[in-house]
């Protein structure tokens, strides 16, 4: 073993351990999410943070330092002679390591602490409907996060520190751009559609059987080729998918008699997530690159299955036998066009959550124009209320009369997470840019749902993105994957094509 | 805060830490135990051995010498002004600290890569009923196990050393000399009963629906007042108890179709476990004293509820109208005095845990005598199934025709558990001992059953024993309940009172 070989093995087992105590995290995570007796949350959030306090110790363990020197490592090229995935086992862990090693602890507990009672801040804000007395959280968290983004790179506009926590390499001008393109283009298919016909779906008010949706859910999870070997299904209360070591990917869903929908594509996007994590390539096992590469990546994953999949025609031509048979009471009269079209509804709505596939992406784009202005300085915490109606009434056509309804609805400010929501939107045009990559290579995705080729869809995502884990970044692997930049045009057309079938004009 | 305050709360505070890492690796073996994917098995054994060894750093962290040092604390009596819970945490601390940090690395792992090997020996060995393949391995087990023992207390006999892991203060000759005592007082009982009319039973040998299994044990759980916000109960293939957190006691069970009696009494059983648990004072959570005080103790507790509440006819007039409607296709015709005896047969059986309240300690008797010769050289390795079918001849009147069933069947040898077997006979007389201080105290408990005061009964539990933790060792626990040393007698008389109503002369 050389000089080289032998620091990167030095660097390869503090790793490790690192990566382990981080499965060791979340595996008290999901069970505090799924099966924590309500008495034991207290101590499961002392449990939770020594762990991540020895998980932090080792990511700025002192030889990591010594290894990187040794190695004439800087973050730049590697070492000559270093294959791909040891330079990005590099570029990976000495990016942690050099942030983890940069903030101060200080920073660290202040974040911590502030954003523990912001969120608990936001939690009664939004229940009270009183944006006033969360406004001076929100103040603070701004603050703290900008601080962070100027210790970590002092050069940088802080919100693509923040930005690339989320979207490694990724620029708040760039996601502007793309951004501006997607919001005229959805805004002018919104206006087709609004003058279309609007598809029946009183049947999807009914109930459903949750025991039922159970029981379908893990049918379609099998189907995409979730491997319950290497990960279950759970009930949570928000759904969520968690790693827990490189054969345990684990996904958890939530049912409500009342919204068969939404418990449906809920279990889709969780098996879309875990089928990345549990295709990550073998040789990454257990490594910081066995991961997926951003969050919008991650998030493209999900929602090709839930949308480009799961809220296709060729999807619903197979599996509506099925369906409609478990919900006879329910579906004995509708045929499976028109139950397509209901589960396709557009229809511009105040709560992100519940948006569908075409007007998702305003509260996204609304969410980056204001968190950006307001790291900025360009839009104080006070003037964000009216600032938020207004973005709704020019981009969705409509307002909120409340800010639980507005912006209060969601928690990620009040913890901090700014930057997180592009990914969102992101995640929507690397689908469907992906999408088109396979079908050039494969054919029309809908024949190859419709002749059940569903494993050659899966395997051209483990070939293509699953496998690669963290070793391209996402800018990388979008032009190595599509030969081109990510463009909001692929997402555009595919919207087109479908909501003008689903939306005949009238 | 003076100087012994400040030391020791030192100590407390590494001891959290201690304590903390424990109930994070108890949550890894409890998932690994109920949910975890079949192909995560591998890593999670990786987890849990990170995790034990960060424990075990902590355990053996130079502060604790240099703060026990500060105290001039060397295992005896405590500084002066301490009171009697901070003596006990000095106590256990300084012997754990002690003992661990005498222990070689090297035997460490060399036990566990021998009990690893011997387990896989063990089962293959018993599978194929073949006890030469073992022998060399339980050689190798009992031989680290002596070593171990030699290094912890060189001037004591090893299985002493061994025993006190268990048991803490237990002596050979003294468990020695209970044992003939009851051997003979069972040899007696089991006489009479053999003479007497064997009760019918064949309805217990219906299917009985699993759901309904589940439901009812869920029932007595919660009449016994085990705490579902500070618990819970899940599925596995072995039954066990384990603390995850003060407010974090969980305990598992098996359902099987044809095997109603073991699923319920197997429900209550941990449960039993579970209260003691629950039952610790608040002055000790998180602590080292936040435990059972031994394991006898821990096992008197789970019998108690098992056999001397819910084999008991109070109990079964109480709960057998609820019982036998929830499974009326089996029990419409039998009534209320034949299901009680029908729970009570007595049968001498070659298996242990298949064996009923009065021929249990026969097994246990057998097993501490054998092993106990093995350590000591009195026995050798191939001469032990020999010694095993004499064993059962001479307490039993039965003798296995195979190893499987005989010197195999238990597990605990081939992982170096010697000297653990004597805590479960341990537990039927501290059980019937407590009973009797109970009756003194709060009258017949057959009528506190009858009257609904079982509240009353935990109270009891809570109070006298719970409560306590490890502050209190067993004997002084059992001098301090009962007003007297451990003494057979009053399993004996329990057992004749019992039986002789059960099975009455032919």
């Amino acid at each position: 073993m050389n000089d080289i070989t032998a620091a990167i093995a030095g660097l390869k087992e503090l790793d490790e351990t690192v990566t382990r105590l981080g499965h060791v995290a979340a595996l008290l995570e999901w069970d505090q999410e799924t099966y924590l007796p309500e008495k034991a949350i207290e101590e499961r959030s002392n449990q939770v943070a020594m762990i991540m306090g020895l998980h932090h110790e080792k990511v700025v363990d002192p030889s990591w330092e010594s290894l990187f020197v040794e190695l004439g490592y800087d973050g730049g090229g590697g070492p000559d002679g270093v294959d791909e995935i040891d330079n990005a086992f590099l570029r990976e862990s000495y990016k942690r390591w050099k942030k983890k090693a940069k903030v101060p602890k200080r920073l660290v507990e202040e974040m911590a602490r502030v954003t523990s009672i912001s969120q608990a801040a936001w939690a009664s804000a939004r229940k009270a409907d009183d944006f006033t007395a969360f406004a001076p959280h929100l103040r603070k968290v701004l603050d703290l996060e900008k601080e962070y983004a100027l210790i970590v790179n002092p050069d940088a506009d802080p919100y693509d520190t923040l930005l690339d926590e989320y979207e490694p390499g990724a620029k708040g001008d760039e996601i502007a751009d793309l951004f501006d393109g997607l919001a005229a283009g959805l805004d002018d298919l919104l206006r087709k559609i609004q003058s279309g016909n609007r598809p029946p779906s009183s049947f999807l008010e009914k109930p459903y059987s949750v025991a039922k949706q159970n029981e379908f859910g893990k049918i379609v999870q099998q189907y995409m080729g979730y491997d319950t070997h290497r990960g279950r299904l759970d009930l949570s209360t928000h759904p969520f998918t968690t790693t827990l070591g490189p054969d345990d990917v684990r996904v958890t869903t939530r049912y409500d008699e009342n919204l068969v929908l939404s418990g449906l594509f809920s279990n889709i996007h969780e098996a879309g997530h875990g089928l990345y994590e549990q295709g990550v390539g073998r040789s990454l096992r257990g490594t910081i690159l066995a991961d997926g590469t951003s969050l919008g990546i991650h998030e493209s994953q999900s929602r090709f299955w839930e949308n480009v999949v799961g809220r296709s025609r060729p999807f619903w031509n197979k599996w509506y036998p099925e369906f409609s048979r478990l919900f006879a009471e329910n579906l004995e009269t509708v045929d499976v066009g028109t139950f397509y079209r209901a589960v396709n509804q557009v229809r511009p709505s105040l709560i992100r959550v519940e948006a569908d596939e075409v007007t998702y992406s305003f509260h996204i784009i609304i969410r980056f124009r204001l968190e950006r202005a307001l790291l900025a300085g360009d839009l104080t915490v006070e003037d964000l209320p009216e600032a938020w109606r207004e973005s709704y009434r020019d981009l969705l056509g409509i307002t909120p009369s409340n800010d639980a309804d507005g912006c209060l609805q969601d928690v990620h400010w009040s913890v901090g997470l700014i930057g997180y929501f592009p990914t969102y939107a992101l995640g929507n045009l690397y689908a469907a840019q992906f999408t088109r990559a396979m079908e050039n290579e494969l054919g029309p995705l809908g024949d190859l749902v419709a002749d059940d080729r569903i494993g050659k869809v899966l395997g051209w995502l483990r070939k293509n993105i699953h496998s690669h884990g963290r070793v391209y970044l996402p800018g990388e692997l979008c032009r190595r994957v599509t030969g081109a930049e990510l463009d909001p045009g692929y997402f555009l057309d595919y919207l087109n094509a479908k909501y003008s079938e689903v939306y005949q004009p009238s």
